[in-house]
């Protein structure tokens, strides 16, 4: 058994999750809404299911939902690209790990910023990689342009850049952005670009992807989910963007890991980029639903940071004046109080994080939020 | 990039399945049935999607699949598992990626069979190990049991066995697994039983996993497939059953390749399980399918080589008195006679195969099955 599997520990989402369905809390801990997805898509899918072949698709994905995503990122992001640029996925984390396999070679530093995904370093550590973490400091998790111009060194190969940011539910400016994207050129890195919340923003600005930052394209993987633009993430179909020599290997990488994914799924999620009205009901569903839970919780007394992105909402549980670390905070709240959450220092390696964040998932009904806060404020 | 995947070309059943769309050709490559898949599934599948969450299932599977997992096992194969053995994949093709990862350390030999399914020696060499080649020859592509006990030394770590055994179509004899067994438990290897075609067996012999021979349970993973199952191959529900220590590591390469996967598709899959009348009437076709091309190639003056289980007949060339290259033959049967075909060599690296056999998929309709003969006959 290879030693970093030996040790590893379940990721801190399955394991808060299985925690909050044997002890029957409220799951506001890892990232997903309730019920089956927007009707209409459910419907496609059955239409698949009735009409299609559930046969192998191209190993890439169905052209029709590769000409969808281009045709959704030309009209959302401004961003042209070609079907062939566009590869299908076995949910996003399965487009980070091929794009790690591709193009991380042993001794190769990649850049991680944290808090991060638990996936990231793992996988990087697999294929011979060295992570090299560089935090994000709250309550904005800003990128340090100055400790990463450090951390920057001759075997620096990949920057993984995941924006808008899970787990604080901030996004980068378009300033960093460009600063990030003129680190890779010159210092000639590739980037991964884990990009899943670009549909869930909250701060009116458009997503801009770093790959339409000047000499990107030819550099860099987006990453992109329906589970997260369609709030289904149970359909587990994502995708990687990338040009040239990046994305062939790409495509070779996928064709050994998962050669394709679910077909009908595909189908559906091909007619649904195309849906407007659902893609913008979701998004007005989440949004009130944000509100109510920040005004729930700041009127229970938490310390709620600024967001502008993402299922989640971050509780400063010092500022809140609660002296409990997130982690003691989390275990006893899902125990106690019947709520499930995710600390922020799980998020970290070895300890280096703040240890007063919590973080909630407010894609909920409302009687479940209400009742959340509830909980919460009686607890605390 | 790395260089394993700089240089890697397409998987020879894409590259033949694309060429074939293209060209309009009928697919006898790449292995599919047509069709959406047994209706009850379907149905199962659209229940699914109108009553149940779209959201995470836990990361090893829905209970109630690994449940049915287990009870197909214990059913069919006397096999006594518990729900925790099981851990469900997107597909097979992960399954087989999760072990390697898992399991294969930099330095580590890995046995890998030829002619093999194109993933597993790139897949190891991407975690460092070294695939170490064992032919098997036509036309029962026998255990060599003598090359093998050459083959292994102090730096083995695995071995990856298929059985039954695609491309040939041929299946294990119980010495043989035994032997396989002996020699794991011997030298203290762990077996990657790949037993996708484990439903696909025509010899009329009941299907037996190496899990099940002394000393294997705690160093065997096996891999099982609903896509060949129930001849759905575009759902991607596989999965890997693997105890202890094994299998506690596998759960966490898994939970960084894919997480989970589609939700409503794992549904009816655990209500497939219990579907006897729907397999066994699946099995029925694919027997009558088997023996329609057969027939209807050795009356065209072809050569067959003996099948037991698979999709899958092997057509011998050289004995069937045609001098082309099983690559040239396939080559020139997409293209003129419209007949797409997977040659035996491409399952082989460096061409140190034989390149006289052929491998043509059976599960089509019959008139299909009738025109692909026809279109070879006038073309050989
Ligand atoms: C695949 S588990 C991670 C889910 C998620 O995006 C989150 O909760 O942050
Ligand atoms: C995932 S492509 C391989 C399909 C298959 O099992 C075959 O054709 O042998």
């Amino acid at each position: 058994i290879h030693p970093l599997y030996a040790a590893m520990g379940t990721t801190v989402f399955e394991r808060m999750s299985a925690l909050s369905r044997e002890l029957g809390a409220i799951n506001l801990g890892q990232g997903f809404p309730e019920g089956g997805g927007p009707l209409p898509l459910q419907q496609a899918a059955v239409r698949a299911l009735q009409d299609r072949s559930a046969q192998y698709p191209p190993s890439g994905g169905l052209p029709e939902l590769r000409e969808a995503i281009c045709a959704f990122y030309a009209a959302r992001q401004g961003l042209s690209l070609q079907p062939d640029e566009v590869i299908v996925t076995s949910g996003a984390t399965e487009a980070i790990a091929s794009a790690i396999l591709a193009l991380v070679q042993p001794g190769d530093e990649v850049i991680v910023f944290e808090p991060a995904y638990d996936a990231y370093a793992p996988l990087v550590r697999r294929v011979g990689g060295v992570p090299v973490f560089v935090p994000l400091a709250p309550p904005r998790f800003a990128y340090p342009l100055d400790l990463l111009a450090q951390a920057i060194g001759p075997r620096t190969r990949m920057l993984i850049v995941n924006d808008p940011f899970n787990p604080a539910g901030t996004a980068a400016t378009e300033a960093e952005l460009a600063e990030l994207a003129r680190l890779c050129v010159a210092h000639d890195l590739v980037v991964l670009s884990d990009e899943v919340w670009e549909g869930v923003r909250f701060d009116g600005q458009p997503h801009r992807s770093i790959l339409a930052m000047p000499g990107m394209r030819e550099r860099g993987v987006k990453v992109g989910s329906a589970g997260k633009l369609f709030g289904m993430t149970g359909w587990k179909i994502g995708w990687m963007v990338a040009s040239g020599a990046i994305g062939q290997a790409l495509g070779r990488a996928h064709q050994f890991l998962t050669f394709t994914s679910a077909v009908p799924l595909q189908w559906a999620v091909a007619e649904g980029l195309g849906m407007d009205d659902v893609l913008d009901g979701q998004h007005e569903g989440w949004a009130m639903s944000r509100a109510r839970l920040r005004q729930g919780l700041e009127q229970a007394g938490f310390t709620v940071l600024p967001n502008a992105a993402t299922w989640f909402l971050c509780v400063d549980l010092a500022a809140s004046g609660i002296a409990m670390t997130d982690a003691a905070f989390s275990e006893r709240a899902v125990r106690e109080a019947g709520v499930a959450t995710i600390p922020i220092s799980a998020l970290y390696e070895e300890n280096r994080g703040p240890s007063h964040l919590l973080r909630l998932c407010f894609t909920k009904p409302d009687d479940a939020l209400d009742d959340a806060v509830e909980r919460l404020a009686r607890f605390r």
